[in-house]
Parts: C-alpha cells; structure tokens; sequence
C-alpha cells in the first residue's frame, strides 16, 4: 500500500496501471522507461540541426566520393586508350586530345544549356549569398545537376585542362543544404529566420572544402576566411561537426573501397621530423612568400586583364555568346596540344594526374642533386615509384622542367578560366605554388648541398617543405586566405613546417592584398554581383558621408488619414513589398509598416462592404483587422556610412526606414527582397556578364569601370553601395563631393 | 634641353634642381629615389598596425621565454637540494613541501598586496572586457608587475602544485597591448576607436596562447572561440601575424640557447605515420569523447561547488578574507606531502615536470604490454630517456597509477584553484585530459595486443593516440571549444589523428555544452561579472519580450525651450554624460544629444553675459555655439530583447534612444561608461566577491543565486540584462510575465 501511494506520487503524474503493478521490478522499469523518453527527446527531435549537419556532410561526402569513382573510370580508360593505340603519331596525337575536347564541350554545353549561371566555381556568387543577397534561382537543385555533370566532365579531362574541384564542390554543397533546409521546413512546418540560414550555407560551405579535401579544420576556416565577412562563434560547431561527418564519411568510403589500409591524409609526406629545417632556411620561407606573393599579383592582374579581353574582343565575345561548346572545344585542343606527351608536354610532366602532380612535389628528396650524376631514362609508363622522374629531363634539367611547367600553366590556366563551364581554381593555383616553391627548393638545394648549418649532423635541405611552403602562399596569396596554411598541413599529414609556412603565407598575402584584389573579389567584379565590400581605411569612421547623401528621399508612404480612394491608387501604382505608415498625411510620423499583401486583402474585403458616397479612410481598414508591422530599428539622416554598412552587413538587413524627428524622410535598402513578385530574373551570362536586376533605368558608373550596373528600382538607394562596391576594387578615391545624387551617376538608357 | 623639358614635367611635379642634373643618369637615380620614398611611405608609417603587432608578438615571446628560464633555475635548484639534502625521511620531506609553500605563499601574498584583482587566470574578466565592457584599472601596467611575479613563483612550484601558465599569459599579453596602444596614442596623437581597440585585444589573446605554446593556428582559434562572441574576419590577419612573430621569437630563444637545433614543435611526437590508428579505434576514439565530456561535467560541477563552499563557510572564508597566503601556505601544504615522493607520489609520478608528464603520456608504445613479462626497477633518478618508468609500480601497475593520479588530481586540481594568486588552469585540465585518455589507450592495448583488425601487417595500438584525443577532448570540454584539437596537433607537430581527435572533441563539447557552462562562464558567473552572453534556443526571435517592457523610463530629457534656470537645475541635479535633447517640453521630438561637459562649459560662458531679467533658453546657447550630437540609431518599444541583444553585441554599443513616433520615450544601456566621472571603482576580492559597481541602489535577484548584482545607477534599463545573463546559467526559465519592471526584481538593500 505504501508502495502504491509512492508511485502515484511518483512524477510522472499518470495514473498507474494495473499491468506496469502486476510486471516485475516496476519501479527500475518506470525508470528506465522514463530515461529512455528523456534521451528520446532529446536526441530524436526531428528537425534538429545535428540531424540536418550530419545528413549534408554525409550526403556530400558520398557525392563528392562517387564523383571520384567515376572520374577514376574515365581517366583510366583514356590512360588505355593512349597506351594501346599504338606507337602512331597522329593515332596518339588524336587520342590524346579528342578525349578532353569532347569532354569539354559537352560539359560546357551541357551546363549552359540548362543553367546558364553553372558557369565558373560559384564561389563569387556564394559570397554574395552569404552577405544577404538572395539570388533566385542559384541554389536551385537543377542548377545542381547542371554543375555535377559538368564538373564531372571537367575534371575527367584530368590535368590536361588542370582545373579543380573545390569551387563548385563549396556550390554544391550550398545547394544540397539550401534543399534540407526547404525539406525540414516543410516537415517541421517552422519558418526559418534569415540568419539562421545564412549559418547554415557557411556550415555547408566548410562541408565543401572537407570532402574535397579531407580537410575539417581548414574548411571551416576557408568558410569563415573567405564566404563570410563576419562570423559569429555561435556558429563554430556546426561548420565543424558538419565538416567532420563530411571528411570522415569520404576517407571511410576510401578505407571500404581498399584504395587504403585506414584514414590518413590524402598527400601524406614524410618529412624529417627531428630537424626538418635549419634555421636559416626559414629566412627563404619567407622570401619564398613574397615571391608568391609577387607572382600572385601578376596572375590576378593577367588573369582579369585576360578575362576582360576575352569579353570585349570582338570575334572571341561573339563566339563566347553564340556557341560555347566550340568556344571550349578550341580551349581544350590548344590546352591539350601543348600537354600532348611526346611533344611539349615532355617538359611538363604532363603525363602526371594532379594528385601525382603533388604527390610527387612533395617529396622529401632534391631531385638535383640525385641527377648531378646520374641520368635516370624516361620511363615509357609514369613509374609510381619514382613519379618525379616525369620531372626530369637530360638537357633541360630539372629547373627547366619546372620553370617551363611555370610559364606554360601560368598562361594555360588563365585561358582555361575563360571557358564557361563548372570548374575549380583552386587546385591548379596550388599545384603552380608547390611548383614555384620546388624551384626554389631545389636551388637551396644545389647551393647548399650538405645543408646550411655547417657542422655536426648534417641535414640536407628538403624542397619539398619549400614545395609545401609555395603551395600554401601562392593559393593563399590568390585567394586572399590564411587557412591554406593548414590546409596544406591537413593534406600532408604533417605539421613539422608550422611556422615557416605560416610566415611565407603571411608574407605573400601582405604583398597580394596591398595589390590586387582577391580571385574571387575580383570575379564578383568582373560579373558586378552586387556585393557589399569592406570599407578600408582606420579612419573611415569620421568619414563624413550620411544618410542623407545616399538615402532614398522618393518614399511612398500611406498615411492613416488618407482616403482609400488614393489608398487603392498608390497600391496599384507601385509594387513594393510593404509600404511605410504614417500618422497623417501633413505630419508624415513613422508608426509602422504595412504589408501590400495584407492591404490589398483587406481593401477587397472592404470593397465588398463599401456603401456609396461614403468617405472612408486608411484607419478605418486597420482597425478592422489589417497588421501592421512596427519600425524596430530606425535610422537618422545624420547616421554615418560606415555605421549603416555595418549594420546590414552584420544584421543582414533589407531595409531600413530613415526618419528625422519622427518623420519618415526615407528608406535605405540593400537589396529588397521583393516578395511575392520575386526577384527580376538575372541576366547573367549572356553576352556581356552584365548583373542586370532591373526593370526600371540603367544607370551607367563613374567613368573607370565599363560595363552598367543596375540593381532593382530602388535606384536612388544603392547609390552609396556602387560607390563602396567600387572603392577596394576600382581604387577610386571616394570624394564626398561625389556623393549628392546627381553628381555620381548620371541617369541613362 | 628636351631632357630637360621632360623632366621638368616629370610626374614628381617639383622644380630640378641644379645639381640633380649635373649628377650622372640623373632619371635613374630620381626614380630610384622616388621608389625608396614610396616604400618608406608605406612601411615607415608610425603607428602603423603591424608594427604594433610586432612589437606586441616579441615582446610577449621574450618575457614569457624569460619567465620560462627563470622558473627552469628555481625548478632546478629545487631538485638539486631534494637530491642532496640525504636520505632522511624528514630533511627530504621539508625539503619537498617547504619550496612550494614558501612560493606559493609569497605569490599569493605579493599579487594580492599589489591588485586585488590580479588572482585567477585573467581570461572571464578578459571576456567581459571584449564583449564591450570596460573595467577600469584590470589592464594597469601594476597588475602586470603583480601577475608576472606571482605566476613566476606559481609555476616554479613545479608539477608539485600543478598549475599552468595560458590564462595569466593571455592577460599579461593583453595588459602589454593596451599598454602599448596608449603609447601609440600619445604618439601619433589620434584617438582610438572603440571597435578598433576590441580587435587589438583580439588578437593580444591570440599572442598570449601562441607565445606559451608556439602554437599560432590555436592561439587565433582560441581567440575567436573563448574570447569573442563574435568574429570579424577584417581582424583575423593581426591575430595571425601577432601570433606568428610570438611564437617564432618564442621559439627562436630556444634554438639561441641551444635548447633545440632548430624551431620545432614542443612536445614532438613520433607516431606512426602509415597505419596511425586501425578505423575501428575511431569507435573508442568517439567513446573516449564521451568519456571525457561526462568527466569535464563532473569536474565543473565539483569545482564550481567547492568554491562556492570555501567562499562560504566560515572559516575558510575568513582565512581567505584576512591571510591569504596563510591559506595558500595551508593549500600548498597539503598538496606537496600528497606528492612527496617516496610517499604517496610515488604512485601518481610526481617527481615528473608538466612538460615531462605529457612527453611521457604522448609515447607511442604501450607501457602495459612493455611490462607484462618484465618489472623494470624504480630509478633513483628520472631517466630522461624512459621517463614512463616513474609510472610503473610492480604492485599498482600502469592502470593503478594512472587512475590514482587520476582521483588524486581531480580533487588536488580543484582545491588548487581556489588559492587567491595568478594560475591558469589549461595546461592541468589538458594533462589530466591525456592521462584519461592513457588509460583507456593502455587498456585498448592490452585488449588487442595485435592490432584490432586482424591478418595482414600488425598495427600495434598507439596508447600515445589516445592519450593526445583525451587531452585534446577533456580540455575543449572544459573550456568549451573546439580548438584544443588543433593545438593538440601543434604541441605534437604530427596531425595523422586529425579525425579521430577531432570527433572525440566534439563528443566531448556535445556533452558537456549541454550540461555545464565553461570553465570561464562558470567564473564569470561566481565572480558576477556584468557578461552579456548568447540567448540560447532557436525560437527566440519570436519571443514575446520588446524593448518596451525593460527600457529605462525615467528619462532626463533637455528641451529646446527649458529655460536656463531649469537646465541648469537639471544638469547639477543628474550626472549623466550626455543628454537627450527634445524640440519641445511638450512634443519631446528627439533631435540630438548634447554632452553634459559641453553643456556646463557654455552655462558658464553664458552666465557671464547674464543680463537679469532677461528669459534665455536652452536653444540661446545652442545656437551660440554648444555643439550637440545627431542620434544615428533608434529604437522603437517593439523592438525585441533579441534584436537590441545582437545590437549591443555586435556593435559594442553603451546607450540607444527608444523613441515612439518621434517621441523620446526611454532609454537602453547596456553599461555606461561615464565619462569622465569614470567608472565607479571595484570592489573585487573582499569578502564574497560581489561585483559592485553602483553608487546608489542594490538589486536582489530572482532567487537561486546568491548575492547581489549592481549595475551602475541606470538601474531599470539593467533588468533585461541580469535576465539574460540568468538565463543560461541558473537555468531559470525566462517567463514573460516576470519582465516587468517589478514582477522580477525586488528593490532592496
């Protein structure tokens, strides 16, 4: 009986059945029961992030992973095709570059067939995405397929073309994880709040980088370094825990396919590690750095400048426009003529795989010093051994081979960047670094053969840490990133260099970011993405630059005295998303906002009602039940530009209401979210890669900067963005005087 | 004379000189010229950041090198008299307990003397004051002095009292940048911004992590993750450079006193690099993580209880409060005969270092298999070369000693940390975090003497693996981050475990997130720190509680047409640092604000030319010259507890209006600084530690906590945010209904 009382004590509350008595132990069962419930709810909430996380990175490591597969196959039977053709020239010739033509022009045509914007990493875009610019359309899942085909067809191509993988991967991923989003919402039936979802694409950007890469630490750092402007730490675990599923889940499929023994990093090196450099050595690190550094800033200036040509010159503009496919399938057979084996492609280890292409610069060994003597033959087939024999030729020496390599891809890459077709720009940037980083290597290594510390053990320089050290700086210096750093540690397995790679990178970027903007900065540029740059400058704080310069002052507002007549006009005649509500018409007070959906509801419900004759106002359909939103966050005219730029990008706002003593005086939008119109379609990639949102006017820039931008119709508002969007870019010097409404830019067709 | 015109319209502008032109290739040579200047312009800059940073990174790199060296002679003379003090029980035993007692005493002793406040690590304070907070006088060059002494004698207690040296470092590395920051000011003469100076204080915590680990990957990421709350990308390259020259300098001490041939890693491992791990061992890796989370619950819990018990009862709290280093004196006491070697430390290794503790644990073989078939003698020294010996008992064996060590230092640690002197708490936590993960390692070994995946080559388990995850996972546990893992691989050079520690560090984190706050919230929480931290939960943007219901109503507002005789009522009657200025007594539109000490200087001006009689208003000297500021940002009473949250965050911000159609209508702080009333001073370190920063009221909280929180005087717009701050750790559930301004708090003595 006592027993009885303290179980309907007990603090669950239900009553107690006669079963849950009459079974053994009913109290331990009750417990049990009870702490199962516990971890059930707390672990099996549908719709919770962790659920969501593991699924992407789960989901995109067996994509990224079967991709692999896939372009293993077709590789390997080019690789077939090239050996059994026999000894024939033209027969060789042939089988060696129609296999990369055909590729690419049926990628290129493939992607833009279906979606013109597949083109290209998708980075640029993405860091648009990721500062509040919603671009219909980009993460669409058909744009997915788009990019899968194609950049499988890309990279099947090998390093013939030399292009990569991270770049769309990061887009993919984007994609896979906008389209759970849209799954769990509709399952949990919860709207998601837009910083939510911004956090989540920089979780699925980081889950990119680690499946290509097996890299969790630097993907979450290339997501916070390079999609995000800033970043909150509150979402640090979730790149990471994504990132982590992702590595794990592509190495594990790896392990399962017998391509190796357990999970290890994908270029592992062995480098010394009790005296893996002198300390002198650490002086050329850096000065390793600034010469990437230097070279980065004459690739980026090339490659725009190339890019820029490429566009404007009039045979390759109209070819571009009317028949990519061709436009690639030329590409590809320059590309692959020059890389052709028995011919130039000698001198350019071309017959080597990108991954064999590190493998092999990564190697502990100076491949100077081992031919001094000896002169090893070419052998007729990639010795996986000795893969650094492809490096090496009798007259030209290794520094030949390698400066060569150099000059030939430094131009070959900017050519292959113009072809419109879903590819990567990391990898081959990296490749050119290790490359530059061994010539320079093997140098020290010549020069100081018995190592640079004289005396006691001796410690021969090992190029390949200098090969790792260029990778780093030279993709670093390009990309504007740090992280690469690590990322080369989490390639290699090892992280003996730390310091001096980290100081070559620091030095490279010192020099690139002072020069040139990044690879993707300037992308964003060259495709006028509407992007939200940093504004440089300490001072930039008592910039004198208001509100009031740039605001725009042609603010429709409804006031609550109006009659609905002129209510009825005003909707009809614009298409704003939500119109500002004023007090009265002659008082102009700001006391919220109004949605035109609502109001258009509520003037049809009113309409039936309406008796003849009788005047009726606006708060007479408001008090009948239309919402109305309040103003949370004002502005001021005398609000500063940089303080209003920190504010959007930090909030990641739409728009914001100006008032001046309680008065709506206007609005400053980043980009209006448009609603249910949605968002004009882009004209991307269509002759000239003009942004063009607009429906409205075209307003043409200062003069310095070919080419018009126009974003949407809140024309007057974004004035104050295309001038900050062209000071870091277009190294205009912003002058106030500049900035009055009329004296920037000048209205045009 | 074409020369000469040429010249003469050469870009420099500047008339030729005579000489210039007598000179040889006079055009080479003014090129030459103008490029050297054009560099000295861009590096020679005073004042510029990277100089700054620089100065900051060596700096902080030489003293904690200094510090290092210093304490290796005391640790040194210590040993030598223990060993030749002779054989007797009791001159050996003092000779044990005596050193600590005396230094621990001495530290405790002199810090407290000098600044109260200079105990503990440093690091909750340091979080406060990154989150906008100011606390006047926490960053004095005489806290410096006091903390570099007092961690001096802590640490040259040795593995005796078991304490570390990150945090005090951190905050050494933090005080020296804003020291040199002041410098820089006077220097250059130009006011630093707010924001600017958070960011420098960002990244001295990245130097003070880098300079003590030669760590400068972890060091950033640590600074992001445990100092900041939210991250900008814009300053991630000084915490990158900052640490970079800290830690090579750190390092480059070692290799000029010939600690070290060349820079490498601290604690360097040599795990196997071609099969690390079998991939069934990332089970127990991920188990291991779990392990430690539950521990790092456990050890939070206990801490922070026992805390609370010495800072509550009686006599503990009075000795604490009168003799401090009595206290300490007692503390170290017990805590050195627990180690004194031929006694109980026999069993927990205690006449190992820290350093030597963790080289030991990191080994890769298996102590456990070693001594199966033999029992190798106690030496009488530890052998550098098998310093595992000192773990080995023949009766306890491995698994006895390291779960002794285990218990023991579990409660030694905690005890430890409630002496009163400059200590960190990392490096503890990350040993007692690899002895857990020994064990678990050792016993794996045992279980699978050949490998766990069977056939083929036998790949031995690495106990040393592990015991890197459970450092790796028990200190992120503890702290709460993700970082540790990284500097796991830094401290060791080898990354080959990347994944396995990685998951085992997020198991831990999942776990431990969930149940406990940090280590240095849980600090911030018992020292009462004014810390604004994250509103958890998803929903919360939807939460009901608006600006309205916690605003500060008892606004002081000036109107344009108060006459004089009432401003100057006002304005000797409040003491605020500004005030809002309104159009009208009646409409009180919000135009601006007006400084009090502007305000006063022009009463008094004004006062001079007084004519009696004469009715003058507030606008008379408005308009006469005293200068008033635009308000740039509103808000509205229907903003959101959530959004006004991510405002003052992200934005650093003090004071915001709340205006209501134009009405000024209240006011939100967060923490005013008060100019130049400066802030009231601390009453830190006496008695309990309450935070007491007000001058007029006191505010008893919702019960649960005790003791008493004080805001400063504008009190009412401070109950959102003892809310807020109550929300995650008491884990009080925030209810609506309680919001209002008396529902919540009871005003009190």
């Amino acid at each position: 009986m006592e027993e009885l009382v303290g179980l309907r004590e007990g603090s669950s509350g239900k009553p107690v059945t006669l079963q849950e008595l009459w079974g053994p132990c009913p109290r331990l069962r009750r417990g049990i029961r009870r702490a199962l419930e516990w971890l059930k709810e707390r672990l099996f909430r549908v719709g919770e992030d962790w659920y969501f996380l593991m699924a992407l990175g789960v989901l995109m490591a067996l994509i990224s992973y079967a991709m692999n597969f896939a372009i293993g196959r077709v590789v390997r039977a080019h690789k077939w095709l090239y050996r059994e053709v026999g000894d024939g020239h033209l027969l060789r010739y042939l089988s060696w570059t129609v296999y990369p033509v055909a590729l690419l022009s049926f990628s290129s045509g493939f992607s833009q067939s279906i979606t013109p914007f597949s083109g290209g990493s998708g980075l640029p875009e993405l860091k648009t995405m990721l500062s509040g610019v919603v671009l219909e359309d980009y993460l669409d899942i058909k744009n997915f397929g788009a990019k899968v085909v194609g950049l499988s067809c890309t990279l099947a191509t090998g390093s013939t073309i030399f292009l990569g993988k991270v770049g769309p991967f990061v887009h993919l991923s984007v994609m896979i994880a906008t389209y759970l989003g849209r799954i769990r919402t509709k399952t949990i039936g919860e709207s998601e709040n837009k910083a939510k979802e911004v956090e989540m694409l920089a979780a699925a950007a980081a889950v990119g980088v680690a499946t290509v890469f097996a890299a969790p630490f630097s993907g979450v750092l290339f997501s916070i370094e390079v999609m995000s402007s800033h970043f909150s730490v509150w979402n640090y675990w979730r790149g990471f825990f994504a990132a982590t599923c992702g590595a794990f889940m592509f190495r594990l499929l790896g392990v399962f396919n017998s391509e190796q023994e357990t999970i290890t990093s994908i270029y592992k090196t062995s480098f010394r590690v009790d005296v893996p450099f002198d300390l002198p050595e650490i002086f050329f690190f850096v000065a390793l750095g600034a010469i990437c550094g230097v070279l980065s800033c004459a690739y980026l200036s090339c490659q725009r400048n190339f890019v820029r040509f490429v566009k404007t010159n009039r045979y390759t503009s109209k070819l571009l426009a009317t028949s990519k496919p061709l436009y690639a399938a030329l590409v590809a057979l320059v590309l692959a003529s020059v890389t052709y084996p028995p011919g130039v492609g000698r001198f350019m280890a071309s017959r080597l795989s990108m991954a064999e292409h590190l493998h092999s610069l990564f190697d502990n060994n100076s491949w100077a010093l081992m031919t001094r003597n000896s002169s090893p033959p070419w052998p007729a087939e990639p010795d996986p051994q000795n893969l650094w024999l492809e490096w090496y030729h009798p007259q030209f020496t290794i520094f030949g081979t390698l400066a060569f390599f150099l000059v030939m891809k430094f131009w070959m890459l900017i050519l292959a960047t113009t072809i419109p077709m879903p590819a990567g720009y990391f990898m081959p940037i990296f490749i050119i670094g290790a490359v530059i980083g061994r010539l320079l290597g093997e140098a020290l290594a010549v020069a100081f053969p018995e190592g640079i510390v004289a005396g006691g053990e001796i410690n021969p320089i090992m190029p390949g840490g200098y090969a790792l050290a260029g990778a780093a700086a030279f993709s670093g210096a390009v990309t504007h990133s740090i992280s690469t750093a690590l990322l080369a540690f989490e390639l290699t397995g090892q992280i003996v260099h730390a310091l001096p790679v980290l100081m070559a990178v620091l030095a490279a970027n010192a020099i690139s970011q002072n020069c040139q903007p990044s690879f993707y900065d300037g992308t964003i540029m060259a495709k006028k993405l509407p992007y939200l740059p940093w504004i440089r400058g300490r001072k930039i704080g008592s910039y004198p630059v208001t509100v009031e310069h740039f605001m725009n002052c042609t603010l429709t507002t409804l006031a609550k005295d109006m009659p609905l007549e002129e209510v009825v006009k005003v909707v009809t005649s614009t298409d704003v998303a939500q119109y500002p509500l004023v007090e009265t018409r002659e008082s102009q007070t700001l006391v919220g906002t109004v949605e035109r959906t609502h109001l258009v509801q509520a003037l049809q419900t009113e309409s039936a009602s309406w008796a003849p004759g009788q005047q009726r106002f606006l708060q007479d359909i408001l008090a009948g039940g239309c919402p109305t939103q309040p103003v949370t966050l004002q502005l001021s005219p005398e609000t500063s530009l940089y303080q209003t730029h920190s504010l959007f990008e930090l909030l990641t706002l739409q728009t914001l209401f100006v008032t001046s003593r309680g008065r709506a005086v206007g609005s400053v939008s980043w980009v209006e979210v448009l609603g249910s119109q949605g968002w004009p379609k882009q004209s991307w990639g269509r002759g000239t890669p003009t942004f063009s949102l607009s429906k409205t006017g075209r307003y043409t820039l200062i003069p310095g900067l070919e080419g018009s931008l126009s974003l949407g119709h809140q024309l007057p508002a974004c004035h104050s963005l295309d001038l900050v969007s062209l000071m870091p870019w277009g190294r205009h010097q912003l002058q106030t005087h500049r900035l009055d409404h009329r004296g920037c830019c000048r209205c045009g067709s």
